[in-house]
């Protein structure tokens, strides 16, 4: 068996923003040099997510629209400790903090459309995801 | 450690449906001699999602028009790429599109009513779900 | 490769509660003595979830008021069957029901706020978690 751990860090320059990491994580299944496994993609801070979805341009505008009126930014019991973003904490909470990626032979074993996003919703500081890989 | 991976094809007869996959998922778990493992059900299209409840047929109309109440078929800017489809990505984003199932003693190792079910949002062509499983 | 099983039990005083389990899942990841590796953490009844988020009291109710504000109690299909639960399990598809945490160097990775909670939408029952460690 064999496994291997990574992280990536996130400054995003919006608050809201939907980043593509499919090939920052496809790079590091192949650095892991696992043939054959789970690849965990999870959210570090409890205000962002992760995403698989489609990259296009007006899905992902939507996506963020409708989260907004899911979970809208507003007046939450969580402010009363000074926050501001009891909101993202809803909005992760929607989207997923996670996801497995199946490796196969050597390679992310993704859907023809499956591209996997970092999905921030209280940004502007850093961020960590960790990216877990287990297998042989 | 050893893995396994198979993955099940579906063309269903109605644009939403749910699809109880829990025999065909546990005849995979069999195949792949797995005694105590983790077993991935990932759906690979963008549109569908993986969902363990209750094989109740009340229950399931009711999330079916609970997901089209959240995440109503409508007007979207995904559609001005010629889709039409942009609901069934946020409703399998709601259901969340995999799920782990432990395997102990060499079978799924589910609660007394968990089954699995492929959730389907625009159906009426092929796709696909992979089921990977890592274990020893 | 090593696997471990354990399983937590619950009986909640109150129909809706959070219940933080990080450290008994700790504790679990210590008795496995795995040091590298993935642990699923899963609710085996289908009306709870896992939810990793926040200690934090005002929004721990903030987020238990938008779950009912999203998929509120009320009149569903599912209740001609005798039950009166439908509610709690479209809370659970919400929270969504499990989740994988990564061990590294013998503990749980986590990131600063990270907690994980057992999400109990319809207690006063006795209920089980399944936790399943895969590692090295």
């Amino acid at each position: 068996m064999h496994s291997h751990t990574d992280y990536l860090w996130f400054d995003t320059k919006k608050r809201h923003e939907l980043v593509n990491i499919t090939d920052r994580v496809a790079g590091i299944v192949a650095a892991s040099q696992v043939q054959e496994g789970l690849c965990l993609v999870s959210a570090m801070h409890i205000t962002a997510g992760i995403w698989v979805n489609d990259e296009e341009s007006g899905l992902k505008h939507d996506v963020m629209e409708w989260l907004e009126h899911l979970a809208p930014a507003g007046d939450y019991r969580h402010h009363q400790t000074g926050e501001d973003n009891a909101d993202a904490h809803l909005k992760r909470t929607l989207v997923h903090h996670q996801v497995i990626l199946p490796i196969t032979a050597g390679a992310l074993d993704l859907g023809p459309w499956e591209q996997v996003f970092y999905a921030e919703f209280d940004g502007c500081r850093k961020k960590r995801v960790v990216v877990k890989i287990l297998g042989e």
